[in-house]
């Protein structure tokens, strides 16, 4: 019998301007869009920053002492640090995270109102993945920095003079990494507005 | 019984005051009581990371070659190290900023259904202060890890052979930083929640 019919009345219901929401606009907004062009932004930043720190390789003639016999051949790798390390699966998580929201988001976008469950879900997996990003982009940048600057205080002898290349590629990595990040925020920051405005 | 299901929901949102609910049972859940609870377990993790920080220093007698003259004492310090100083500043910064919202927390935490705008607020400020702290903990625990492996192929060398309290006080600090950012995590997530729970 009536289920359809029921149904109907519920959506009619769900739908009338006098029924639970507020604003008389119809259903809530679907800002699934622009969560597809931020999911966008954030593969391709992190595909980028992925490509450029794993390419960062550089070998550099080291003068030993005595001279002028002693000379050696030195790489400078990512994955000669952990943190390096960290940052790159960080990187290749987010990007296969980027692709699989990004179908995601591709499906819903079509339909009027999205679940709310829909965003809360996303909600805790996006901001899981904003606090992986930012921890490795920490770990990155704090390397990153004593290579730059080095420490005294530990012997720890800066290395960006000697190998200029290899600290420009882990930069920039660290830089869109950085970018990644921000995006990721944003991302859980649209979600819950779009569940603030549906909650209105 | 999806179709009494239906019915119930279509008598309810029939019969419901135009109060803008369309769920039955009265105003949406305020879970303030919980956000309170883990404002103050941040407040006390970050104080706590704080003080074992700020108190991690350590003099050890160093020998130098050539001996028996050479001896010199050298301290550790927190401050020795941009990344420890990072880790500071940002465990200051969510201890101000979880005083603050404890207070907020505590006004709202009486009133029957607070406004989706508060939620969506705190949504912002909490997941701000989750990837700084979460940045801290990761550029802290990577000079950390430094510090207890050193790093061969930089000539880096370890030191928490030598500044065994320094380190142990580094570990526990990290830790605690980590249990801060997992708290302002979750308080993003009761936040998303309290907003989903609303907009069903």
């Amino acid at each position: 019998m009536a289920v359809t019919e029921m149904t109907d009345t519920l959506d009619t219901v769900k739908t009338a301007p006098e029924s639970g929401y507020t604003t008389s606009d119809g259903p809530p907004p679907n800002y699934f869009r622009i969560d597809f062009l931020l999911r966008l932004l954030l593969l391709v930043s992190a595909v980028i920053s992925l490509v450029v720190l794993v390419t960062s390789k550089e070998s550099e003639v080291i003068a030993v002492l005595p001279q002028p016999f002693g000379a050696i051949i030195r790489d400078a790798k990512f994955n000669y640090s952990p943190a390096f390390i960290y940052l790159v699966v960080a990187l290749g998580v987010a990007s296969l995270y980027s692709i699989k929201t990004m179908i995601f988001s591709c499906a819903v976008m079509s339909r009027p109102a999205p679940s709310a469950k829909i965003l809360f879900g996303l909600i805790i997996f996006d901001i899981l993945m904003a606090a992986i990003m930012a921890s490795a982009v920490g770990t990155a940048g704090g390397i990153g920095y004593l290579g730059l600057k080095g420490n005294s205080h530990t012997n720890w002898v800066k290395f960006c003079d000697i190998y200029g290349k290899f600290c420009r590629h882990v930069a920039a990595s660290i830089i869109l990494s950085l970018f990644a990040s921000i995006i990721l925020v944003l991302l859980v920051v649209l979600s819950a507005y779009s569940l603030y405005k549906r909650s209105n």
